[in-house]
């Protein structure tokens, strides 16, 4: 490594490299310089280095760096410094950021150095949010945004998810559990916590491929009717309940959860609530309000935040459209106006951490099937998703919360939660 | 008893029986009949019976009642129909109401008769609330409001609470728990949640008498700063300490929450957050955010609601001035402003019930101590507010929250919540 100058200002040291292969041509000149130098001053001075296509390597601080960026041209760099949640993520996808290093630890580097204090929204993000407008959850801009995500083809989730394909937060025991293992259990929570008994009714809303609702009619003997607007999901969640001989018990119903009908012993949505909008959460409690019978338990399973702040601009554009993970406070707008009363509150972050540690491990491991079905900028932009994720509940940016509830009058509710840790 | 006449009107049953001793020469009219049937529509027509000065029973259905109204004099019925939330409380520790049958009863049944839409609050509340304003919770106000009630002589409150005097919701294993098992358990299962370690600082935000800051001393090794602006009973807990050898471990503070200084590992308050006000949740985060370490865990305790709605206007004017009890929606504006974790929430709405049934059973058992040291209104005017709020934890009316959190950044958070319940 040929190092020709360095420069210390504001804290930063400038150094120039080899140039990379592609841009060889265009010098990098002390605008783009001080560019790079905000960027990594926006987010807090991360120990990460960034590379110029010139070679210049730019870093924030002395000490050691857990990554590095590399911009391969300059439009790259002054993207993202006008608007880095967007076009980092594009940049990335496009191959025209490169990392050196663990994407995860990047991640987070840039996560835990950003000043708590602006977590909610840095200012120049507050002033983009103004011409950002996250895709709407009407009926039919539900169906979109689900479909955007949810029917990129069941093979491509299959590559990585676990044996029962279920696409959210896992539980385990311990750290040395398996993804596999900690998927059942997950959903073994979920019940024992709604206490289904047999021959109960149960309404799922957003089902995903079935598994949950398959599990509680197996493991407990309830009937379900389980929502959803994925048309591949339903198929594939109808199919399996046929080979397992559940079509009776289970129902899947291809429709909004804004059109449940019925009555309902216990109420569960695990994962959907990211997609419903907060402007639709009472509509949501309204569903609840008029399906739940007297005696019914409710349980809300949701990514979550500390404090409100709407999905990073690239996740909602590119990944997940009209997604928004709420506060726990928000949540509450669910269930506050009809008066449930919320018995329990469980936060399993670091559990989620942990689902996504397999499933990027298992993303990674299947890298030459899934480079067959989607070309490079998918793969990254997938890449990147997943290991943003799993940075974003180890850092504490994001949250899952389980809210457990019931119907204000009802005194069947256990005495403790003992029975939960009960083996 | 005497019945000289009977008309049903509106579903209600009228009759005459004996008329009381007081006021048997104002005959009831019939607007008194009209009034006294409006009271009864107002609350949803529950299954009691009112008895009229007069002499005349006017009851609201057909089937057995719980329990029974008499009012001794018009100038009740009037003002109770006109304001009951205040007059009824009133009235009843006047001696102008008396009730026959059981007063938790007679509760309860109100609050399962009234339309649980309207629960939130009647529309004559909505208009009356108007004209009321509760106790201010300023410095000085604060000091007031809790001189009011919790200065009304430590021997009154040891007369029925149990023999460690914790006046807050107590953690029954089973219903068979005593009461004095049940408030230790709440101490332990509050400690544990918080995982105190020898050596730890604590701080506690409004003590009471001191025991859960002794008993964290005493069984975790932890140092307690605790403060609480009843003089009364700092002076109280100051002595417990002294006599249990604590002193150094455990200091009491006479100040306010507002003035909390210094860093601690965990913070905790049981039982303040109904006396804060509303206005004065961020000032509580603010306290919570200078105050607790890096890796330090919270814990709020309090009563509330599952829809927001004011304290009734006579436990607010005569037991609880300045006194509101959130809903778990509100009490999370303590903590998001800081952008604290919760990492669980636990409703023991029904251990509030059991423990006020131990109270109430106590101060009835105790009442020629109490009617020693008070006049017969403050011991009716007790009486009600201890039934009342039982009957509001059995009917779903109030619920008990305990809300733990932590630093967003801290993952030194415990896999499960099994270690909770290990024995």
């Amino acid at each position: 490594m040929k190092i020709s100058h360095q420069v210390h200002a504001h804290g930063l040291a400038v150094s120039r490299i080899l140039p990379s292969r592609s841009s060889q041509r265009f010098r990098a000149n002390a605008a783009d310089r001080w560019v790079a130098r905000e960027i990594l001053r926006a987010v807090g001075d991360p120990p990460l280095g960034l590379t110029l296509w010139s070679g210049e390597e730019i870093t924030a601080t002395q000490g050691p760096t857990v990554a590095r960026l590399m911009f391969r041209d300059r439009g790259a760099l002054w993207a993202v410094a006008l608007d880095p949640q967007t076009q980092f993520g594009d940049a990335y996808a496009e191959g025209r950021i490169e990392v050196s290093g663990n994407l995860v630890a990047l991640v987070e580097a840039v996560f835990r150095a950003c000043d708590p204090e602006r977590r909610s929204r840095p200012r120049r993000e507050r002033v983009l949010q103004q011409f950002r407008r996250p895709a709407a959850n009407t009926l039919a801009g539900s169906r979109r945004n689900i479909h955007h995500h949810y029917d990129l083809g069941n093979d491509f989730y299959r590559l990585w998810l676990d044996d029962e394909m279920v696409y959210t937060c896992a539980y385990f025991a311990d750290a040395e559990t398996s993804l596999e293992e900690a998927q059942r259990a997950k959903m073994d929570h979920v019940c024992r916590k709604l206490r289904l008994g047999p021959g109960e009714r149960v309404v799922e809303a957003g089902c995903g491929w079935g598994s949950l609702a398959l599990f509680m009619a197996r493991r407990f003997g309830v009937t379900v009717r389980a929502f959803n607007i994925s048309g591949e999901q339903i198929a594939f969640a109808r199919e399996r309940a046929r080979a397992e001989g559940l079509s009776a018990a289970v129902e899947f119903v291809e429709d909004d959860y804004r059109n449940v009908a019925g009555r309902c012993d216990a109420f569960v949505s695990v994962g959907m609530l990211e997609h419903v909008g907060r402007e639709h959460y009472r509509d949501l409690g309204e569903v609840i309000h008029r399906t739940l019978a007297p005696t019914g338990r409710g349980l809300l399973h949701s990514i979550g935040r500390n404090r409100p702040c709407p999905l990073d601009g690239w996740t909602e554009k590119r990944i997940f459209p009209g997604a928004y993970p709420p506060t726990l406070r928000e949540m509450l707008e669910v269930l506050e106006p009809r008066g449930f009363s919320v018995l329990d509150v469980e936060n399993l972050r670091l559990h989620y951490a942990k689902t996504l540690e397999h499933w990027l491990a298992r993303y990674e491991a299947n890298m030459a099937a899934v480079e067959e079905r989607f070309d490079a900028a998918f793969v990254r932009a997938w890449r990147l998703y997943l290991a943003g994720s799993m940075a974003s509940f180890t850092t504490g940016w994001l949250q899952l919360f389980q809210v457990l509830f019931a119907r204000p009058e009802d005194n069947r509710v256990p005495w403790t939660r003992a029975y939960l840790y009960e083996t």
